[in-house]
């Protein structure tokens, strides 16, 4: 069977275990290794209050060479004070010991509850077990992807092959979702592996535009956890020479990259807290892309439409509304605005549509809003989901 | 029996009847009467996209006096281009003509859905039928009042008395709120009515004033709607001597109508949509008053801070993650948070305490949450509700 995971690409070892710290007593503990080494890059939230974990791996990452990452669900390690650092801390040093590495070389997320402290006697022994359990195998990247779950529903993986100057290259990646998603950084966590050659801020630079053009175009519920961390780890195992930048080969490494990061954003959305539905806001017309961006997000964020879209129901007025109250230039009399390939409003004036039909289009499990502003040339997207009566379950019922 | 209604204040009648707009036969068209003339000043939605009411009534309040205010629910008139335009200035001349007035000294405005054309028929008998009930009496007021709401559950009302240099003033509001409310201001329509003795720009000024702290404080769902608007109508029959500004009168004045807003703004938290609680939300220790403000909306915005106030959970780090990713300055080291006396949160790491205590704290009527940012010397504050399944049910399930 195909290695769709994490291990899928060369030279990558991965675990997966029930550690402690979930009371449900799902996996909980993740740990991925690169036994010869691999350069890193990683993206973290903007969020001014980030956790224990996202100090460290911000200065971990620095390092030329990266062996290993640990990672744990079900406690964020954030708003934890000194005792957090001194744990995060400590989580890479027993990881780096058992994979005979500086504690520096491992990088380490966390994600879960708020404000609680780590249990480290559960964690220690989870970690060692995890290096006895690590795994080139399918199982052992899945037991990763699994790890990494906090209110995800379902595991979110993805992979893609590509052939270049005759070496294989894989990129994989692991990503999980559900809540506290908003732009930048749709993601709460994400681990993407690559046996491609490439140096760190070659790295950098691909992921970054990757992330920029998916994960950070999704919104949940409009803000960025104390957490979200992407990280990617290039192994360069593929035997193909290391890429220039602005090569053929670096463009179509990053075109697979892109492509990967949007299937992984998707997984997000239609698996987000209570989401049963997912849809993509298309704004043309506008003075700037920022603008572009702006209102897109507007509509995306905008809790009537998302209870619109849940219910099925066609109603272009909320998403009007939201567009008038984004801030951003528009011209109300060539306000226009489309879902899919219905018109529903256009130059400002309500248009007769089939009703039945645009219901089915908003029905759909992804469906596209395109607002046209009126005012200029530009334009940008983003992605969001329904709010549903789960959503408010979800998050009026967890913990703590 | 009190009159509580805005035919408290001398001078005004008022009356509301089911004129055929809504489905279910509940009152739809509200008229306000105010025979010998009144000076009006109002405040609008600063959405961009905004309704043929407050389209043709920003006009008409610019009149030296007006003599009436004709409203109807059920059909925002938003979104209806030319012919909606048409349909507001028709609405005013119709009931101009049955109280003997010029068109423009009449105002309009209109709330529930957006983009469909008014049944003007309807409309027009439902205005004349309307002139042969107006009342001074507590009925006539309760009827508008009834006919302005659309998923309020509540009438809302209030009335503050107060004497000024002898005569007794009275300033009598009724307001419609539920959905599509944030600041700034925080309700989809507004009367208020006083026979106190003001020019037009004091009482404009007053308005500001008292929307500024109480309506524009408020936030439900984050966006103002299309239809945004709240007016007052003064008669100056109460006998007393025309206000002069920075007077003490007028001091006493807007002391009581800030009063009756911040009353009308509660009525509108706790009969939000779906809304089962509200709390208040201090932001102090910030840079600037603006980013207090900034950073008190994200809070009282934020889905997962109203989810976890309607589980009735103390979940502090949800309102810490709110506040670090509003995009305001503040010192992590510092960061402290209170809900109401308990503190859960102080100089960026968490504290024992008594999480039953602090359940009942946030499962009361109304808490109220404060945040202390650590970077300086500015407050400010902003109210809001809880978010629950009902929420999701009345705005997945409404229309269109």
């Amino acid at each position: 069977m195909t290695n769709d995971t994490i291990t899928a690409a060369k030279g990558f070892l991965a675990a997966g275990l029930h550690c402690g710290i979930k009371r449900s007593g799902k996996p909980d503990l993740g740990l991925l290794v690169c036994p010869t080494g691999a350069k890193a890059a990683a993206m973290f939230t903007t969020n001014k209050v980030y956790s224990a974990a996202v100090r460290v791996c911000r200065e971990h990452v620095k390092r030329p060479e990266v062996y290993g990452v640990v990672v744990n669900a079900g406690n964020a390690n954030a708003c934890t004070g000194q005792r957090g650092v001194r744990d995060a801390k400590r989580m890479c040093a027993l990881a780096a010991k058992e994979i005979e590495a500086d504690p520096e070389q491992v990088l380490v997320a966390s994600t879960g509850i708020i404000g609680e402290q780590l249990p480290m006697g559960k964690v220690a022994a989870g970690i060692r077990k995890a290096v006895a359990e690590l795994s080139a195998s399918k199982s052992g990247g899945l037991d990763f992807a699994r790890a990494i779950m906090t209110t995800d529903t379902r595991v979110k993986q993805a992979v893609r092959r590509l052939r270049i100057s005759g070496a294989e290259i894989t990129i994989a990646g692991t990503v999980k979702g559900a809540g506290m998603i908003g732009p930048n950084m749709a993601t709460t966590l994400g681990f993407i592996t690559t046996d491609a050659n490439l140096s760190s801020p070659l790295l950098s630079r691909a992921l970054n535009h990757a992330v920029g053009g998916s994960l950070n175009r999704l919104t949940v519920d409009g803000h960025q956890s104390t957490n979200d961390t992407i990280m990617i780890l290039a192994s360069g195992l593929a035997g193909s020479m290391p890429m220039a930048d602005r090569s053929a080969r670096y463009r179509g490494f990053t075109r697979a990259l892109v492509d990967l990061c949007d299937d992984l954003t998707r997984q997000i959305a239609l698996d987000a807290e209570g989401a049963t539905r997912m849809f993509k806001v298309v704004v043309n017309g506008a003075k700037t892309k920022a603008e572009a961006a702006k209102a897109a997000r507007a509509v995306a964020d905008y809790p009537l439409v998302k209870c619109a879209v849940h219910g099925g129901d066609p109603n272009w007025g909320r998403i009007i509304c939201a567009v008038g109250s984004a801030g951003v230039r528009l011209n109300p009399a060539r306000l226009s605005c489309k879902l899919d390939s219905i018109t529903v409003f256009r130059n400002g004036a309500p248009v007769k549509f089939d009703a039945a039909k645009a219901a089915k289009v908003v029905r759909q499990s992804e469906h596209t809003i395109t607002v046209d502003l009126g005012a200029g040339k530009c334009s940008d997207f983003c992605y969001g989901c329904d709010l549903s009566r789960q959503y408010v379950e979800i998050n009026a019922d967890y913990h703590t």
